[in-house]
């Protein structure tokens, strides 16, 4: 049976351990005088990205390189070439031009379960649609852990817009399995309908919430796709859930304050905070790469469908 | 002199055969555990495509890593930049910066000769206007070698818009130098006006030569070319000349069905045909890089122009 | 101290030198059957062009894997991804993922100097607005010490739009360095309002100023910029400032003609002329490559911020 990885919601406490441990090794081959190890020569990882996102891209390509693997770059998002080809052969012919894993963002959610059934390969979610982003959820553990120790008992704060979010989807299934409670916390507007079977407590009003948090997550409002809609107004939303000076200073001495990325500075998070040495942004774009060579390696070394 | 890859029409049947019995060889390398040689070390494969085509280019890319060679990749179908620069000045630009060999694509007819005689290094015509795509017709021929053996005396229907295509103008020549007896099957608007010296023979009732067949070669509608203008209608080309499950019915037991992709499903096939066993499309991708592995090595690494 | 290289105008003779002197060391490198060595191995180049360019781009890419370095590609001018996202919030995302180096373009003068203050690593002025290009007049001097043994005494002519022009700017100074005597040849519209300070004399008849020139260096009209609102009309400029075969006759029998690129053929220059034995254009780019190597190895490998 082939390796993927799809989702965080199916993934135990030993599973997620397992992978940020091997990360953790390859934190430290990233900090070496020549930071690669050749553990992937010859396999090529295949990036599949239907919507634009430069980041998370070169993060896993830096992620292959960095174990001496090939990469190839198939950018659909700003490609007029393939037009009107099916998402099942696009996947089969990169597969057949010797993708041995595909990582795959697309804006519907399931894309990545349906090309993990067409292909022969380990497949990786790259983000689909609001659903899942399991390698954002990763290297958020990780950083919590570098950070703390253990995510046992953390109360992370989850802020903003977590219907859309498949950060905040991610997130709160790792979070929780690795032992940490989760709140999320934003505009009724911006819950999911739903919140049956999520291991969370749900909270409105930020500033109460805001001492008895270890860490408050900040997701990205989408400016691009139109957030103005669900809540009355951008300066409304930053008066409410905005991270600044003075809320900074409403959380304890060792609370840290995380996002995703890229941030809309002045919206989610002002300036001195995103800078703030407490702001784990950048640690958490380091480990990124780290995460995501224990996956490669994970379902490509260890994984029954090894290359070649 | 320096050789190139330019049009299949100038191809000898020795020369044919020995590019396909060294692609041969470069299939078995790719299935090995660490698909790699280390044949053009050190040399610089330029992709220059001023038709954007992802596929083609992804394809000559991995032969270039394959044989452990750069790869330059010059995009101007998506570049701003080189606005007003003449193809002349691209060319050596990019030869000056380095480049051992180009791959050209050009809407253009003729415009990989050109290139040719401007460099003094070897040229492959990845695709000029509805002319010449000499690669194409090898992976091709290999394909149908690996299924049959041999070219000799297979009867291979081309079937669709001829006029347009270089895929049909490339295999027609290999094809026949090679042994076969090959049919075009369409309508009269989608024929070229001038068929002298085509070793072919033309008809225009699918159904009717579909038994005779060993190979149904579809050819892409270009929807995006705005197709619908030679022929009455989508649907109307459909009917007649589209593969669905019935007319793949009328094929002996053993005739294959080939397709360049990307595929329009529905339209020149139907999923069902695409799919079936006997659809060797994901073959024709596969020896693709085969293919460009033993072009781009005969003309680094044998031809008088050798890199360095 | 980390160092960078941001502009020749602080560059003495001797820095200068030393770069030129490890560049034909370069030369000679590319010369080679197999023209890599492995002297930054392990080490990211990221490439971050916030204004299009693909041909320095590739310069500094192909450098870097002549190097061995990996090379990580932002290209935001072609991202939408990015929108909304601070230069700075993108700089130290790159650093984070791993870039050991930045090679910055950017359409606001000292962007590069911004982002030289928030990272930890060599960062690289690939161009910013109309103010600096400093490998750029490195490659320059480079093809005129090939070509003349030294610039000492040399009287070179920079033609054109000087006004919007960072290669003037660059190769002003770099030129004056290195001994060269620099005359201004353009329409006063096109000159910079105040030239104190610069070590340039400034003339507008080009035909009389050609016979006294040993080098002509013939800038790119922007016309993509609208060049013609800076002048009567294009050809008011081709009469007045173009090079053509009866203009390039009044020079004396070894001065050459140089070009930046990408040419206007039969703006800036007429086809005969910039294919003449004596216009360099493609030595420039030629030495581009091995110019961006010595850069990237005294910034990696002998600077205080050697990547590790």
């Amino acid at each position: 049976m082939i390796r993927h990885l799809l989702t965080t919601e199916d993934m135990g406490r030993e599973e997620l351990e397992d992978l940020l441990q091997l990360a953790d090794e390859f934190v430290a081959v990233l900090g070496r005088d020549i930071p690669k190890v050749p553990a992937l020569r010859g396999a090529t990882v295949s990036t599949v990205f239907f919507e634009p996102s430069t980041r998370t891209r070169l993060s896993f390509e830096k992620a292959a390189k960095a174990l001496s693997a090939d990469v190839m770059t198939f950018n659909p998002a700003t490609s007029a070439a393939t037009k009107g080809e099916s998402l099942k052969d696009t996947v089969l012919t990169l597969r057949a031009m010797g993708a041995d894993l595909l990582v795959v963002r697309h804006a519907a959610a399931g894309a990545p379960w349906q090309v993990a059934e067409w292909v022969d390969v380990p497949v990786v979610n790259g983000g689909d649609g609001a659903h899942q982003h399991p390698t954002q959820a990763l290297l958020d553990a990780l950083t919590l852990r570098q950070r703390f120790g253990k995510l046992d008992g953390l109360r992370i704060g989850i802020v903003g817009d977590i219907r859309h979010s498949r950060v905040a989807r991610s997130d709160i299934f790792a979070f929780n399995s690795l032992g940490a409670a989760v709140t999320l916390v934003g505009p009724s507007t911006l819950m999911p309908g739903d919140l049956t079977g999520w291991p969370v407590t749900v909270v409105s009003d930020l500033d109460a919430a805001l001492p008895e948090l270890d860490v408050v997550y900040l997701l990205r409002i989408q400016l691009e796709r139109g957030g103005a809609t669900v809540f009355p107004s951008l300066p409304e939303y930053v008066r409410r859930f905005g991270i600044n000076r003075e809320r900074f200073a409403r959380l304890h001495a060792e609370a840290v304050v995380m996002h995703p990325g890229p941030m809309n500075r002045g919206v989610e998070i002002t300036p001195d905070v995103a800078d703030d040495p407490r702001s784990l942004v950048l640690d958490q774009v380091r480990n990124g790469v780290a995460v995501r060579m224990a996956v490669l390696f994970r379902l490509l070394v260890d994984g029954e469908a090894a290359y070649g």
